[in-house]
């Protein structure tokens, strides 16, 4: 779905990356990070889709919620055995959201 | 592809959408869009993946080239058909990318 972030300004983390063909805990981990994620201080919401590539955008309410999240013990595994098994290549842009918009039918 | 853009600061463009049933002119107007872009002063790139959602995030020299592109006039027509045939819903954020980092095998 969409993500139902409040009015701006507020953070979006860019999470783009290429998958190895190592699945090993990569769903299960995966899933438990979103579920995690949720219950971070400052997580206002996440978007997430992959073919060829795969963009996850999280959003936040600050810098300060990015930090805690980036350092928080379970999410440091999973970081590191993204860097040894899942990922051939990522790239995480850390940006200020400064206006948005929306359309629905 | 992860979009090898510069060194930050630069700007992003959060594209989310959801689609409709409708497929007319879609691929044939996605593509076109895609190799307008490239072409827009400023451009620096962009990573796109859809499943139940889509993602497209265009990344940008500056505001003033974000500003410029969306009021492009093939671009204006496909925003209209956009609203009128293909997305059922959709959220731009118009983002600061303040800094990135990235990991390669």
């Amino acid at each position: 779905m969409i993500a139902q972030t409040s009015k701006a300004p507020y953070y979006a983390v860019i999470f783009t990356s290429i998958r190895t063909e190592i699945d090993e805990d990569y769903l299960k981990t995966a899933t438990q990070m979103e579920e995690l994620a949720i219950l971070q201080p400052g997580y206002l919401g996440h978007e997430s889709a992959r073919e060829s590539i795969g963009i996850t955008v999280s959003y936040w309410k600050d810098l300060e919620s990015i930090k805690n999240w980036k350092k928080q013990s379970d999410h440091l595994l999973a970081q590191k055995n993204g860097r040894e098994k899942w990922y051939s290549a990522y790239k995480i842009r850390i940006c200020l959201v400064e206006r948005d918009y929306d359309f629905k039918l």
